[in-house]
């Protein structure tokens, strides 16, 4: 098994090997495409069914709209289509007959779902709407990343509407701090929150609220953005509802995804230069069992004891005895590190004889010699230990990636030198806003709810500032 | 709430409007599009649990491949353009360009599935491929119903790789069982089962396996396909494979799909005049508990008798308190009886007097008094009898649904009086099958493992013949 790139000589190279070797993506003859193998879509399975889950715990109901919407209904909103025509791709034949009006494929849902709230809302009484909808959609990219950044991709959308602008903020709110749960609780990648400013919005939002994930390069990546649309969809669509004094008002609506670029995050967060690193709660094989079978050993007394081994995990965790005798114990012990299964248990003839196996945990290494009967209780323990412990280390590469900086000169220093996240007084303007990204290709990632004020901004020196993180990001 | 159309007076508005007053789904404003609403939607989420268990229980993986499909694609596997070219959406522009060549929306994945198999597939230790995917799909229909036939749909598409013919006809005919017993247990549909014919096939096949289900109205309805493929798609994809005699030979396929018409085909089998009637296991709610509310009563005294009636069932079944109190308790029977909730407990002033409640099953609309302590007990129990009762009357609905005809004028008579799945010696010839369809508008649905042999063809005579269903289908 030949090596992959380490990760200080070509951070990107190292990204592409580990996710192509691991077999979690490859490549799609179509231009921007990607195929999402087994390994990697067993990951995104784990991730879809702990949101939905809290989804559903939240009230929120799943549905499914068409992946085709007529060209014209993007166009009732200024601002979005405005952001996202560029971005479609676009079907004018079906049937091997011209379509009278171009269909474009979904790169979001708003439009063909504010349509349909308009027939489904007319009074009080069918407020709030609650939805949600797993689904592919398509936004032209040029430049793109396995998992990161791809023209198709998996994500889930949630469009709900309200009776209040109080509630659909409340409602905003709610699914930012899920959002934000998620990703610590199961993805062990603790990440700041906050409002996007308006040159980041997403286009036909009133606010933007989202998580940023710290990635090993000092990148931030954007994890999930939960919108705040107030009467936006409601009048391009005149969606009116008769409130309990029996007038007539527009709906107060949200919107909020992660997508599939969950994966490639947690890629990031994790790997190290044997390949990936999966926090227990989103491995799709928790432990795997090796027995190391030489020619001159008993081989069936090892697979009968690593199979023992693995039964009483069988109905706690997620284990596999790896029998193939095709290849060597030392090339499977590559292969499930490089698809970062959290805890790998070795068991071979010496082994046996001390009635032991070794439990050797994915992130740091450890070897331990646990006596057979112990083996379970140990294993479900240090699957826990393992995901606290990657979360703990998460929260150290976040702080330790969090800088500040006075001025635009020691912002861009700081940048080159150390990347992460470099937060700098900023009076709030659009223009400052634009200078530092032409200067460092670094964005302000969020206004955090408890933003220090205080300052000068380091563009313009009008003060007072408040102190927002920028980053470079993907 | 008004009344839905009778069955007997009009069976197709009947479907119509128990689908859409159900709120199980909605036109879309796309031309032969539908969007599937909540109650709709986790239905089909059940549907999707149960299956997926199914396939990964046999050792199938699920992956997830791109939308778009290049043109020249299509055209590699000559059955199959012929067969899907007429029914394609094309992408000629995306990101505000033409492009130099069109991209198709899938209609089935087999060719940008078989297009990756070429990469990753080299030596008889990489098969079998045992692969799923859970996707939306495209085809261009003139005439669409809601779930039963529309534009885009959702299902699941399984494209496996094998060494030998063997086992790829193993793996066709293991799908088929899988169907069939998710049809029975699941939707107690009870199915007839068998090959297609050679005019009836899937484009690319080498045969293609069905389960067919007989709804309500004599029709037949397709339930799910399974192909064996051959070596077709290999060939064309110039997908090989090193032998263990180190031999280069092409790979057998397999592909089989269910899809989202099953929704349809689960409201055809059960429904009544009152609306839909759920099998328990894919009912997404199973027990609803409605309080009745007199002005006069105490209501709070109803209401907390009616959260203490569900409190022991939560752990077990999927079970709503309604305590709406802007709608009667009426209302809610009907509402509820429309959705095909399979138990109904009512708990009222009278009730509470009595220390009982009663309990309605959706099927036979039998109400039982029963004391309040033995309430979760009965009605678990019940659910299980309701699954069961549905299969046994679906069967003895499709066991009376079939019928014998030995002549092309004896066959047209059937399918007029009758309608089911009538069978009919045929000698095997195309010519003959092609001349029942024009006469009568019936298809073959299947060549069951077992036909009956003898006779002489109902057309032309010949002998010996077999015995085939021939059955108008939707």
């Amino acid at each position: 098994m030949a090596k992959i790139t380490k990760r200080d000589q070509d951070y990107s190279q190292w990204y592409v090997d580990v996710v192509t070797r691991a077999e979690m993506a490859d490549y799609a003859p179509v231009k921007g495409c990607m195929v999402i193998r087994p390994w990697g879509y067993a990951i995104w399975e784990r991730m879809q069914r702990a949101l939905d889950d809290m989804f559903k715990a939240t009230g929120h109901e799943n549905a499914y709209f068409p992946l085709l919407i007529p060209q014209s209904f993007l166009q009732k909103e200024a601002e979005h289509v405005e952001g996202f025509a560029p971005e479609c791709a676009v079907v004018t034949r079906g049937g091997n007959k011209e379509l009278e009006e171009p269909l474009v494929i979904r790169p979001t849902s708003e439009t063909i779902i504010w349509a349909m709230y308009k027939k489904w809302i007319q009074s009080w009484r069918d407020l709030p709407l609650l939805y949600n909808q797993w689904a592919n959609v398509l936004r032209w990219e040029m430049r793109t990343r396995l998992f990161l950044r791809t023209t198709e991709f998996l994500w889930q959308e949630g469009h709900t509407a309200h009776a209040t602008a109080e509630e659909a903020r409340e409602e905003t709110l709610r699914i930012l701090g899920i959002y934000k749960r998620f990703a610590e609780e199961w993805m062990a990648m603790p990440v700041l929150s906050g409002a996007k400013t308006d040159a980041e919005k997403f286009a036909g939002a009133v606010t933007t609220y989202t998580i940023e994930g710290l990635m090993q390069d000092g990148r931030a990546l954007q994890a999930g953005t939960s919108h705040y649309l107030g009467q936006n969809f409601a009048k391009a669509f005149d969606v009116q509802f008769q409130d309990t004094d029996g007038e007539n008002q527009y709906v107060y609506a949200t919107s909020w995804g992660v997508s599939s670029r969950l994966v490639g995050a947690l890629v990031m967060s994790h790997g190290d230069d044997a390949g990936l690193v999966l926090p227990p709660k989103l491995a799709p094989q928790q432990v795997v069992v090796v027995p190391i079978l030489k020619a001159d050993a008993d081989t069936s007394a090892i697979l009968t004891a690593a199979t023992r081994l693995a039964e009483p995990l069988q109905d706690r965790v997620r284990v596999k005895v790896d029998d193939r005798d095709n290849v060597s114990p030392g090339w499977k012990f590559n292969e499930w590190e490089l698809k970062g299964v959290p805890v790998r248990v070795e068991i071979g003839p010496k082994d046996l004889e001390k009635d032991q196996a070794v439990v050797v945990r994915r992130d740091t290494g450890e070897k331990t010699p646990v006596p057979q009967g112990e083996v379970a209780m140990h294993v479900a323990d240090l699957l826990e230990e393992m995901q606290s412990a990657l979360l703990a280390r998460g929260r150290q590469r976040l702080e330790a990636g969090c800088h500040r900086a006075e001025t635009l000169q020691a912002l861009a220093e700081t940048l080159e030198t150390e990347g992460g996240f470099v937060y700098v007084p900023w009076c709030g303007s659009a223009e400052c806003e634009a200078r530092v990204q032409e200067e460092t290709k670094a964005t302000i990632r969020c206004v955090p709810d408890d933003a220090e004020t205080g300052g000068a901004c380091a563009v313009c020196g009008k003060g007072p500032a408040q102190w927002v993180p920028f980053a470079r990001a993907y």
